[in-house]
């Protein structure tokens, strides 16, 4: 393994990262676990809002300490001597990430048209709820007004029932992985013609890309997606099915699998029975399927259920609650999606895994996220080489 | 405007694209609307399957046709002839993407060990449901096993309630975009280093990863999180209302904001009421709380509802349905969410935008989805020199 690869894919970018709460510093995670240099610039004496979210350990939100393990910490105040500094360290950069409102950072004299003026290559990355462009810009836009005015909430839920949020906050980890891919992009055009440019990511945005084919339902067939609970508009059975101890999931997407469902829960005749001889028979028919599945998983625990299920070759799975993703062997063992980290204050803490498994330069947790101001130090001192009595000062002034 | 512009922050890469169905082609669908050059690949007189998905438009699968737009697309089987064929195409590109179920592509005698040896720069990047490591990774993955088995069922939906699936095939989306900042990401290592390597994303790790706070609230305080409908963990308000007309989002993330809230709904006492005056007391009295707010939402219409809250600095939103998102004057209007792309058959089609916006390099819909085979002379013809006779005769043995 060379030097580089142990430094990850992403060795050599520096990032300058503005962001707080989810989306920005979801982004920001990713880059810092593939290799890159984040410098993270929170607000003096408070930091991100989220270093006050619970749960804690020790004192330390666990939110904290999960989206920003791997980054440099450091607290500078925007505004006059702190502007100037933090122009130094654009100087330095390749890219800003941040995920303020609209306007807020020209407001700050430290818009992208400023920015680009000192360093053309800069790649700037925005997130926010709207967008920087279009009536409703300047909309605050938390996830759960993404998740509803981007449609997912309304194709969310049971038929009869209310709309449905999604128990993750979708619309902030979407745009947070957009966001990465179009810095990722702007970085390659970059490279190769010397060219930055703004990166414009909205949360509503992001929400309406993920809903793909229920969208299509509508643009091609003028028909309004409904609620339709665990089943889906294009297969059947793929679906929830009552077990004796909760619930279990059967996907049988196509006609094969069809027929080893039949077979699987003892029910061999009906693989050649004419009503659900389709897909689309099965779709339009589900009403009737589901009863004959249930009455033979009904009677069965989960396990036993996705054991047969398997071995007669049939897509299915436990509805796991996060209790058990943190027992799997292969999610928490082979997979490594949880990872202890050791922070100096809160101890041993687990956190996710790095998502994106890369062969050669492994994404990885550095290091435990930063204490407020933690780089002070190494980054205006080493970085802008100021001397030890000017940051006293700038400390002392509240500056950093 | 420069001619790279033109052609997008990607171009001048060439992806080489096995996918099918949903997570990979949105993975290379971006590509291509950022200016890669995709080739995609399907099975000779077949095709990709989506192309037999509902809904249609004359004959035309909507669902392939938004998934597959800017993309070229060749047939080829790749056994035999076809084989050879496709090494050739190896050695001329940066990268190749497939989602089969890990292990085909090896026996295929196509995995990445076979491939790096002819192109060692390549980026390999594979979609799969679980995986390639792990004791599941043999398992079939489709969206809802994704979905269930990765959590984000257990955590969506209502007190009391089922395990919710997300609406939209949020597993697969959440991988496609994944694996999309994956091979980006080991593109950037291999223009520095010119080492290529595998990336590997589970559509099951993708939703693991999606959790987030959900996680630590188990990790970190030991409690299993359970459903709770449209509310969130950890602020309030910050729920679903129901007007006179259906229902709305309000989202006060703080104190400032409830304030803020009691006095567009004229309570403005409230807001000194000591039961309520801190966002943790709030959470715990969200059940007094929705009462107090409905008693003036339910009297109003949603609009009504809407204007007021943001007229008052209140972040609020309509749950949209995919019509309203089409007629949008900000997703539809402003942000281009919806694109007219003319297809030779289906005619005019509506498919969903770029979402990644790029300043100087815009991301957008090139060009139709590609008919069975309709790049075969100019791939075959152009990038591998085949002459028309060899391309006839492959023609009729069924190789593309």
């Amino acid at each position: 393994m060379t030097d580089s690869n142990t430094n990850g894919a992403l060795h050599g970018l520096r990032i300058l990262d503005l962001t707080r709460v989810l989306a920005g510093p979801f982004c920001t995670m990713m880059l810092a676990d593939m290799g890159a240099e984040v410098i993270k610039i929170e607000q003096p004496g408070k930091g991100d809002d989220t270093r006050h979210f619970a749960p804690f350990q020790n004192g330390e939100s666990a939110y904290y300490m999960n989206l920003n393990r791997g980054k440099k910490g450091v607290t500078l105040d925007l505004k006059g001597q702190g502007r100037e500094m933090f122009l130094e360290l654009v100087k330095t950069a390749d890219v800003v990430v941040e995920n303020y409102r609209p306007g807020t950072m020209d407001k700050l004299g430290l818009g992208y048209e400023t920015l680009k003026e000192i360093n053309p290559g800069l790649v700037y990355a925005a997130v926010s709820g709207f967008g920087d462009t279009g009536p409703y810009r300047l909309r605050p836009g938390y996830d759960i007004i993404a998740q509803a005015m981007g449609g997912l909430m309304s194709t969310t839920g049971w038929p009869g029932g209310e709309p449905t949020r999604s128990g993750t906050a979708m619309g902030d980890v979407l745009a947070g992985l957009s966001v990465t891919i179009g810095l990722l992009a702007a970085l390659r055009h970059r490279d190769r013609t010397g060219e930055g440019q703004k990166v414009d990511v909205a949360l509503v945005d992001s929400v309406v890309a993920s809903l793909e084919i229920i969208t299509q339902i509508y643009l091609a067939d003028g028909r309004v997606p409904e609620r339709i609970g665990n089943r889906y508009e294009s297969c059947y059975p793929y679906d929830s099915f009552a077990a004796r101890d909760g619930s279990v999931v059967i996907a049988a997407a196509n006609d094969k699998l069809w027929r080893l469902v039949c077979g699987a829960i003892d029910q061999p005749a009906l693989a050649d029975d004419e009503r659900f001889d389709t897909n689309a028979r099965r779709v339009q028919r589900h009403a009737e399927i589901k009863p004959l599945i249930e009455a033979w998983t009904r009677e069965r625990g989960i396990d036993e259920i996705v054991e047969a299920m398997l071995a007669a070759g049939v897509p299915a799975s436990p509805i796991n609650t996060v209790d058990r993703l943190v027992d799997c062997p292969h999610i928490a063992g082979a997979r490594e999606m949880f990872v202890d980290v050791e922070h100096p204050t809160a101890g041993k803490t687990k956190l996710t895994g790095a998502h994106i498994k890369l062969s050669a330069t492994p994404a990885r947790l550095r290091t435990a996220a930063p204490r407020l101001g933690e780089h002070n130090d190494s980054v205006f001192g080493g970085l802008l080489g100021l001397p030890p009595e000017r940051l006293q000062a700038l400390r002392s002034e509240g500056v950093i």
